[in-house]
């Protein structure tokens, strides 16, 4: 419920600054204000390997159809595509969770910020209000969100004074992205609050100050969040246990084997349930060829009625 | 379910000691026998400012009428507030919460534990028993709580042997403090039993072994929990974050100030809601001159109607 | 649902090793495959104190009838017995509790895993081939459990590559063990899955990886977890706090204080309820003549009328 | 080389305060300025068994000649009597240590600090400035030091903000102490130029701010340093492990015990040194009779030869 | 002592991209092949308060004759004009530090590293190939360094796989950086090799594996090192505490105000050394109107002196 | 200086068990007393890949010829042939080192410790007794420590009560093993005494107290120390960094690659140190043909030197 509170400027030196020094520099074009710059040329270049449409911004838009069937995934659904690809980087944990019984599955919009510099600060404030944009802010990205997206910050683990969003925020970030979620390496605040709001979210900490000491520095540049890099775009998937961020060329081939595994351990714990076999003997996989036949007939025809639930529902 | 150990007491010496060689120094008065003394016209001196009535022993007693108005407080609304007026250090978080939907909110009752010293242990001991108080220990303290009392203990962050309480004690404290509170600096035990009583509790670890190697120094001194210093009466708020301890000065203005944010965040979010604005058209305060209009005559309306809600409900 | 990731063999040296130039080593005898050996002999010799039947394999067997009355324990009222008889170490906490209001009860399955060492796991698994019984890994042990066992595993703490079960497996341990449970000193996969599964679970970390980079060294084999040590056929006690491995020789006295424990704390509660002591009077145990009469009395009763109640149960 | 930050007084309330409204309750007495009172009495209280003589302010005073010859103990020597008499709490450790290799002995000066709460430290300072001292800062501590002392602080591990001293201050203590030594459960700032000053120091971190956000709290009151409880007068030694703190009735005994444990170390060396022997015939105490006997004798030159040196060097 | 180890690439994909598909997109420009981009005229707009001259690439060059005068600087010195500036965040510490008793002073060349990720660091690799300058790795930045360069890594804390260095680089470094310096927010290896190379460094971790599974995505970028923002061309101090990053701005009155500094502990020190005083009549200035007159003279002439000293010396 | 405390022994159970109830079982043969057994027959089946010589009790015994060249390994040489041999899992570290300077080297003596059970360590001791070897302690397995050995020690990181050895016992050792040294996850004590002893040590911990409330449950059994897997006669390494445990039939390879290794680290720098390259011009390899025939003959050169060098010195 509180602004970000600006940093005090020292004073000669910014007078100086004032005075408009910059003007030349700044009048060239359309860089950002923030301090990272990641175009959209780059951004395209980047993620050649997208397979979908793209927003105006340059983000991949892996299709709302993908977006509602990727509810159902898990984590270990995803990383046995990922892994298998050479993606080994792509999870992060050690969140609190918001309703971790609800999954969060969006596009990732990517918001980095850097511990507050105040040279830095005021040349972008300078930049920014020459283009007519204000002071940017947490709020400054919070207004760029569209349906879907999920909001993916780097605030480098801050806890005190590195809430991104209180319960005012968190409620629009929900309306905004239609229930998206939010992924902050970072805190929130008004945690009474949030906890009414039903929306998923991934936070290290919470904290009762607001966003304070720190200067947004990139909207839709890579981030990193733990050990994994995030491209802006990214489907983002996150269950009781952590996050992952898939690249659009794999959402499609993570979606199918999820299918696929997920049949498979239906028929597993049938078979476990049965109470006549040893573990080995049916998982991983089957060993005696009758069971394997079996299990191949029951893996086809269930492939099959999803298919048909699934294209059925989306008429 | 069990008292706490006694020390063993290291032979020779302590012979020397019960045979009433401090007879002389214990005759003198009042003082009480743990080893830090915090006496009544100190603690009324340190808390001057307080507007209200006072126990008997010197703490300020915020009213009861506040007390139920305060449940409905949140940690942000308390810190806009005490950071406003420079109190920065009122907040403890970082703990276990039992039954953290609920509310906790009382007057604080603060008591002080420290490493066991077998001579200091043994000095107070037999000061206690000269006055006929038996030997200190957690239940001394427990037993002189009160109705609307949360107790605040310092076990320095202690888990083996830390436990204030088990869950006979902790129902005690429930019936003495009618629901009040515990925030404990070190453990509790029997959480399986203490999980079915219904009062809010604050603590760093659970153990299963009872308090040990440590002694009673203080009952209603000024205590360190984490970073807050806590003084008796101080009224004490818990949350879903994390617990504030707010000097009895500040009570009254933290609660009105709470009903602005309350009514403030209600318009917000209604305002979110009609997914018309940016979220910085609106919030944390709105740009339109018309809307500005709206949202104060908004405030003043339900601010009233709060106020008539709450006449209607003190009576 | 993936099987654990056989090592990677470095070439030329085991090319020699698969040549059988063990064969004389491996003639002998019975000796297990895994690189630790505690062979029924020692286990019998080492829990000569256990009163009840044995397993085939030496494991104490605590009667099922007890195992239901174990469930209602509590790690306080296990501690008051061992910590009585001089075990201080039983006692193991720090886990994430997968339905921690169910309580978990089982006789102790022991197993060890260390991280992959190539020498050594090469030859454990040439003598295993060469006994028929397949290359050693997680389902080894798995498919070895008994309805009301515990699976007690030592993975040293390992989060990625130290899950020891996903859903699958994990379903299966429920079958396998009548829903006994499981502790493990590291990992597991699909919490997603795992949470729908009725079974409780105590674990330190949850990873979307699956088992690798570690070998099968010993199976029913003293293991320690955390600061206890775990004697194959133990009593596996797990409450919201943490576990306790009860030796099979104290199972009964721990029982039976229980008891009386629990008829203790229900008069205990009862007396504070009335509102009329302090808590000293009453706890730990009535001051006043009449009010201990009382309280003989009472326990006298009750524990009367609960081994009644038991009795119909049993029958 | 910063002065402590006076905390920025909030506004309307303090005017009040300024008026004086406190006189009537400061005219009573010698009472400290500092929030936590531990008085002459209560220190010779709580201190009866000190067999040696006290300062003016009641600390005991542990003599020269003892304090040199406890420049030569060591942690294990001082443990061998404590634990025997049941103290087990007098060791902190966790230090980071200046100068590991220059023993620090001293006599415990202890000063308290808390977090800074304004309406608090508002009334100490109104009372200060009454009793004519000034604001209550480090340097009031500081500036009470007499030689032979060990400056003893809580300051509750504070990093940021929680520097007792930089080089200046410190070499003052060291002049003041003549050399005794600091102990501070916080941190110093000039390590740079602190690491070229000659006396020893504990110390949990090191940061570039100077001390800030905190009050003086007590001055010579007991205070809790890790686990250990620090009376003024104690007799205080550090070496590469940690700090003890030693009640002035058992230095004696300790100093002597430790004149016996140095002969048995040195006796033993040498006979393993000699290599004929397993260290278990001869450690912890030899097993044959004439070795036994010979270690008698051995033990008993020594000690006679110990304490004619030392009557030579007291000379 | 070996090469970073190449990401195996997965297999279909990455031949269409192999079969120069990005053609077009290359085509354009000088944008370096890294993941991010910070451009020279972006670097000069963000440094304009630079006073001195700027190296080809745009980045500040504090004179040689300044970095000399740094050599002498301390943390506290430092953070004295930055505090007050309102520059918070310019200090990082938590290093192991290698030569702590050598100051460590340069210009900030920074490399900025993040997790592998096989699309990004293809297309990486594509577009450095196609402008002829071989894969991205560690040594493609250190091969930039020029002499008094302190070369400021962020590994974001990685420590198996996120050595920065070996021995040789670390060699290397040394001589193309006329010792300069290393700071990485990650790790080294082969330390007893660089244990004897004389150069300071400031490292999190040291581990034997080389760096491994990451991606080289900056150089000369804005980097954030714990909790501080690295620009190009600050002035890097490192003492015995931790590092300070130095706006060049402020590069001079930093020097300056450090001169006076050492006076005054210089005078502070000598009148503690007369013993006539207490701290608070000397530090952290003189009370006495007399001693104030004194000081002012010492600090006067001795001003004069080194200036005069520092001026025969640059000659 | 003292010897581990015995277990107190709970009465009753204890007696019958004094009466020799166990006579029958302990008649049998040779079995050790510990918990663990690791017989002659397993070792040797274990490290069936030993071209060594073996001690009488079956450990390998790399050839103190090897030995002596091992003292000039790094940590990160032993990395290069172990990891190219698929041994991920051999090195450990996270220690504080005595005399990082002073290379360890020897062979591995392993011991197990467990927490305190009195059933089994009362059982143990009986078998022990029953064998005429007195109770089990830490003096049992330093007792058979031989030339060359590393005394390698698991006590899972216990700090207090954890202290496998003071100054008394780390002379003996030192003696034992002239001088060959001592890993210990867990503590030692007296390190003041301990740092005047020369022989290096790696250890987790320091504390005053002795080693209590654990029972020895294994000698030259194989052990875990954090992530390897250490077999009794392994090579054990300790440099700067931390220590390697290589199996014996790895030893040779890692001496030669080593040799290697430095000759070309020493290139390496010889050609930085002129000043003309770029590193990469030289590092890992270097590119210019004419600079790769250079390296190849200085190469041959400096390991005929060597080996030249080495054979005067063996003789």
């Amino acid at each position: 419920m509180k602004q970000r509170t600006r940093p005090r400027i020292p004073g000669l030196i910014w007078r100086v600054l004032r005075l408009g020094i910059f003007a030349t520099l700044f009048a060239a074009g359309p860089a950002p204000a923030q301090l990272l710059d990641f175009p959209k040329d780059r951004l395209v270049e980047y993620s050649e390997l997208n397979p979908f449409d793209r927003f105006a911004d340059g983000r991949p838009k892996v299709p709302d159809g993908l977006l509602r069937r990727a509810r159902e995934l898990s984590a270990e659904e995803i990383w046995a595509v990922l892994e298998d690809k050479g993606y080994k980087n792509q999870y992060a944990d050690g969140f609190r969770i918001l309703h971790p019984d609800k999954p969060m599955v969006g596009r990732a919009f990517t918001v980095q910020f850097m511990p507050m510099r105040p040279d830095v600060e005021h040349i972008a404030e300078a930049k920014a209000k020459q283009r007519g944009i204000g002071p940017l802010m947490n709020q400054t990205a919070i207004d760029m969100l569209q349906p879907g997206d999920v909001l993916v910050v780097d605030l480098f683990g801050k806890k005190v004074g590195g809430t991104i969003v209180g319960d005012n925020l968190f409620y629009y970030v929900m309306t905004a992205t239609k229930g998206g979620g939010l992924v902050v390496d970072g805190s929130i605040r008004d945690l009474n609050g949030i906890s009414e709001i039903d929306m998923p979210a991934y936070f290290k900490e919470v904290d009762p100050t607001p966003i304070d000491n720190v200067m947004l520095t990139g909207i839709n540049v890579p981030v990193r969040i733990g050990g994994a890099v995030v491209m802006p775009g990214d489907l983002v998937v996150g269950d009781r246990e952590g996050v992952y961020f898939i690249p659009p060329e794999l959402v499609k081939e993570v979606l199918d084997r999820a299918d696929e595994i997920r049949v498979h351990d239906e028929w597993t714990k049938k078979k476990f349930a049965e109470g006549k076999y040893k573990s080995s003997e049916i998982y991983s996989s089957p060993k005696d060829p009758r069971l394997k036949e079996e299990y191949q007939a029951y893996l086809k025809q269930r492939l099959e009625e999803i298919r048909k639930a699934r294209a059925r529902q989306e008429k």
